[in-house]
């Protein structure tokens, strides 16, 4: 039995599997949990992988102690999807953030991943951690508190996640980050077409409203390409200048991905995608 | 009409093919050169994809250029495999290297792309390029000549590519490279299993046999992981120490993946990777 994910019209990506564990039809999408035999446990939404066991570490780890290593002063954060938990995860490590709100629009997900996908769900019960189920556009329109860091952590730009790469969602995030603060988001591939486009999309409109607004990837092999893409966007801080060493071993954790030459690292672009963007 | 490629036997990556182009059976592997909808023509040995022409460039660069940024002064260089030109073509773009020796096991490969997959052989020509249709292994055992650079383009290390990943060869290699040279090979890949083992094994030998011995990398999604790994050996140069600027663009080349931050930033490798090694 193989899940198949069509990379393009004309690429695929099979996994084979080893058992079907959970399917649901939520109000918002299709949500599947498998087990495989060489990715361990996965889910998917709408029949596109979000995370498997193999290497869920790289996108959390990236995506998270990157801008924590800018910015060690980070107190309040707000992560907007990423309902399988494993930013949340990530950010729990920091004892000094104070609070962690996480708006995700599908609470399925979350209840799906806390029984079934664990390996990321592990700090949804820290203290400091609230969970909003509602969309994330809204949310950033209407709440008048201040953050430190956002983390878009979404899904493609079709269905649920598609307000998620709006100019108005991302004017919104401007209004309430902090003057220190940083916004990262999920930023697509440079590789095939259609996330190329949303590539450009994405880094366009984060650049006419931010300051500071670059690009920086990681070889995640189950993504489209493997070359994976997340925005960075700041009022104030260079990705690289103002970055501090890797805060996260500061405190005595190991990470299996991110280390001080892939913080700098990350930020260099071939050529042919400093072209497209 | 799909091209299916198992990465492992539990991953396969499948290509939309337009049409099967060419297939022989030559002394040591099937060859085969599709055309297809997502990354125009490609070939195979093996069932393997070796290269195609959305993305043969990013390889190419990285093997060839790296090197040369390292040691501008490189006079006579030696390809080992490399049968699609690719790292030829490369090479001829430096007017000062003098000698270019590419010692290829299986005639028909050269052969099959100056026909049917050119994009890559477009150097074979030029007038200090000599091919040797001879297996590598044997080559550098016997040859009395001394080389700056070493190119080793080879298949994975089954079939005819597996004396080019044994201890003789690279200790051979190490002998007929000069006090300034460099050995440059394709080593495999961190992710999944099979290519996991050869990287470590690959490492493993090179750095008993030479002073200075990195692994480097680039994103390549058509192979498996799209982490694909090189290794730079050298008596002398250190990789990142010792480079001196993109020498190919003070030639007034352009490159589509390689530039001064991605040569620096490809040294940079995620803790799991350094950790295996």
């Amino acid at each position: 039995m193989w899940f198949t994910e069509a990379w393009t019209p004309n690429i695929n990506f099979q996994v084979r599997i080893k058992e079907h564990i959970y399917s649901e039809k939520t109000p918002f999408q299709q949500l599947d949990v498998y087990d495989s035999y060489e990715l361990g446990r996965f889910f998917t939404l709408d029949g596109i992988m979000m995370a498997n066991e193999k290497d869920e570490f790289i996108y959390h780890e990236m995506m998270i102690h990157t801008p924590m290593s800018i910015n060690p002063q980070i107190k309040n954060v707000l992560v907007i999807g990423g309902g399988d938990g494993g930013s949340v995860r990530e950010l729990t490590k920091y004892s000094h953030i104070e609070t962690i709100e996480m708006v995700e629009i599908d609470e399925a997900v979350v209840r799906a991943c806390q029984k079934h996908f664990k390996i990321t769900t592990t700090g949804l019960d820290d203290s400091r951690v609230t969970l909003h189920f509602e969309d994330g556009l809204n949310y950033v329109k209407k709440t008048k508190k201040v953050y430190d860091l956002i983390i878009v952590d979404s899904t493609d730009p079709i269905g649920p996640g598609e307000g998620l790469f709006t100019q108005d969602f991302y004017l919104n995030c401007e209004r309430i980050l902090s003057d220190n603060g940083i916004l990262i988001n999920q930023h697509e591939s440079p590789y095939f077409e259609k996330e190329k486009m949303e590539m450009k999309r994405a880094h366009q409109k984060i650049k006419s409203i931010f300051k500071i607004a670059s690009v920086y990837q990681a070889f995640i092999p189950t993504y489209p390409s493997g070359h994976w893409l997340f925005g960075f966007a700041s009022k104030r801080y260079h990705p690289t200048r103002d970055f501090k060493g890797t805060y996260i071993h500061q405190l005595g954790y190991k990470t299996k991905y991110y280390n001080e030459e892939i913080h700098v690292a990350s930020f260099a672009l071939p050529n042919y995608v400093k072209e497209e963007l």
